[in-house]
């Protein structure tokens, strides 16, 4: 059960010109299941993109980089569930390439022109002969009002489809950010991988989008953890196909450009936030902020402490306002010069630690009160300067061993 | 359950010449428990310490510090269990230097050369009074012989007192080196702490001994993890009376050295092991070893990221083969320059990946066959270097998220 998240409605989904979206059951690993995914770029779109820091890289990912280092236009992409193409050597990079070749043969371009993803189960070979039969079946299905259906086809253990638009105006002219999303690097390297794709139909220069990527990244999928670990296929991707006919945006001072990385940011934010509230197990959706820090290195080192003791999630799971437990991950957090002594912590709105040690006018009720809410706001205010970060996890339960002790079965 | 770890006979347990255990009921936390326990060194004793390095460290850490910089001979240990006194600001170490300074009236000593160790619930007030009108009593039950029920005082969420002793010959003169330990830092910081007490009756220079307990403490205590957390209260202890007679080992090069580090490491080794066979919840004993590496720190974050993989721990749980779990933690585990495609993985006697990709030779039942063990080896080969190291954690299963989720019910 997911933490206050809904499948979208269809008409919250808006379409971004220049991009078409066709789905088909290509039968993957299973039969009656959508598994591929074609998103179809109008000439003149930029492409930019970041991918896992796995040494381990999957053969699709080896494929996007050296695709996009050619600098040609990219005109599609194509995603596959149910097979990670990872761990496959140089099988699997031909593998990959073939479905690319064939894709581009169909629709006029060069190899390098199609950017190719897997996610799915790790150390099997792609079977790109499947691939390559159904993809007539997507092109044919190519259509700019489907992201539904391409949230959907881009699922593994997700629960809901993830996928949101934000609207906004760029010189006057009306402009789409919208995105997909499913889960998650680090919660599946099986079923490896999380990825993200965000679309605007905006101008704007290959230069300038990858900077736009670089800070939502940052700021959206660089910011959660379910359990730390990172998988092999991870790639979030950011599209602006330049077809509402806005002014092309060139570098950061260029007047729309605050605007527009402001709705792919919030999009990529929405989708990053929405891969923790479905999260594998996850009953409570936690925001960790801290506040105080001599930088934001220092800050992240402590919300991720934080975010990633098993004891502060169990804690987070059975409602129990296990303050040591929190305490003690900031202890460990990896800031040798920290004064515990000046460190605060807030549970939602409750004053729990005041300096270093346990608030006196603190009451276990009001801990307790909090720890029953499933949305859980944890502020650590370290005394030590004026940066701050945020990031976003969720407790670990029962139905997290489950889900990972019976995967393959 | 532990895996494979008896309770000690009381007849293994050697005493050490020159240390006297006494333990109490002092009521702590709960009554009719041993919860305290006084080690008395005989005078002349080095007695050397490794402490957590958590920012949070409690008072009985802050005070050990203080009295060892004094470097006066230390003549008493004390430990209670079921407070931390941890989270407890000055009034904390107000209450640990009173219980120190009693001890002291008692057997004639400066409070500075006794030492106070706590283990328990952390942000809670110490009982200092209920401590100390135990004292006569654990003064009283002194005696040399008496390991097994030091062990059982120290112990906390420990299913199984730890307990083990060498013998060696040094000169020709018999030594002994025994210790004890209770679980541990890394997996409640509630109950927080791992301690361990080794002691010998060799004499050993401060200078010595403290070489001897950091290179046993690099191979045991700091090789293990259950959950990656590191409590508040984690310390460490080597002692060496002298009451053998042997003649004093003053540095490495002395003749007799090697052979009491090794005695002192395998006492360690030993402990530490225990500690992840009676981890919370743990069904596996892994041993994660890596061997190839440029240098002993990358090996140990290639071990570390598998020890630590909230995945890879709950396909040991399931015992099942999941290869991509493993490369995937090792391709995360921060080796930049990390080339896959030399990586080897042996599970048990099985080569499951050769060369970064599945080996063509694996077959999953072989696989099937070594992870249904409950004691596994993972072996890693990096290709790059010839260093190597190896960590002991323990699978993750249902059981460690109902201990620590329920934990303070």
């Amino acid at each position: 059960m997911p933490v206050s998240l809904a499948p979208p409605k269809p008409e919250d989904l808006l379409p971004v010109k220049g991009v078409m979206l066709g789905v088909a059951e290509a039968g993957v690993r299973k039969e009656n299941r959508k598994d591929l995914l074609v998103m179809r770029l109008a000439e003149g779109a930029s492409v930019v993109g970041v991918f896992t820091q796995n040494r381990f890289c999957a053969a699709p990912v080896i494929l996007c980089r050296e695709h996009l280092a050619l600098e040609r236009p990219v005109r599609a992409l194509l995603v596959n569930t149910g097979n990670a193409n990872a761990g496959t050597g140089e099988d699997g990079l031909a593998r990959a390439r073939r479905t690319c070749a064939e894709l581009a043969a169909a629709i006029g371009c060069d190899r390098s022109q199609v950017l190719p993803f897997s996610t799915g189960v790790i150390m099997e070979p792609l079977p790109a002969e499947r691939i390559v039969a159904a993809l007539p079946r997507a092109l044919a299905a190519c259509r700019e009002d489907n992201w539904l259906g391409a949230a959907e086809a881009i699922m593994t253990t997700d629960t809901v489809p993830k996928a949101c638009s934000r609207r906004l105006n760029l010189g006057g002219k009306p402009v789409t950010v919208t995105g997909i999303a499913k889960g998650a690097g680090m919660i599946h390297p099986d079923m490896a991988t999380m990825l993200a794709y965000v679309a605007t139909d905006a101008a704007v220069s290959q230069a300038a989008l990858q900077q736009m990527l670089t800070r939502a990244a940052a700021r959206s999928f660089n910011r959660i953890t379910v359990d730390g670990d990172t998988s092999t296929n991870d790639s979030f991707m950011l599209i602006a196909t330049g077809a509402a006919g806005t002014n092309t945006i060139t570098e950061e001072r260029h007047p729309d450009y605050a605007a527009l990385a402001g709705a792919v940011t919030e999009v990529a934010v929405w989708l990053a936030q929405a891969i923790i509230r479905d999260g594998e197990g996850a009953t409570k959706f936690i925001t960790v902020q801290v506040e105080g820090g001599k930088n934001e290195e220092e800050c992240g080192k402590v919300a991720f402490a934080v975010a990633h003791s098993p004891l502060v999630k169990t804690a987070f799971f059975a409602s129990d306002p296990n303050l040591g437990r929190l305490l003690c991950a900031i202890g460990y957090a990896g800031i040798p010069d920290l004064d515990a002594g000046r460190v605060q912590l807030h549970l939602g709105d409750v004053h729990v630690v005041k300096d270093g040690g346990r608030n006196p006018a603190y009451r276990e009720e009001d801990g307790q009160r909090v720890m029953k809410q499933s949305e859980i706001t944890v502020r650590v205010e370290l005394g030590r300067g004026s940066a701050q970060t945020t990031v976003w996890t969720c407790d670990l339960s029962h139905d997290y061993v489950s889900i990972n002790a019976d995967y393959r079965s």
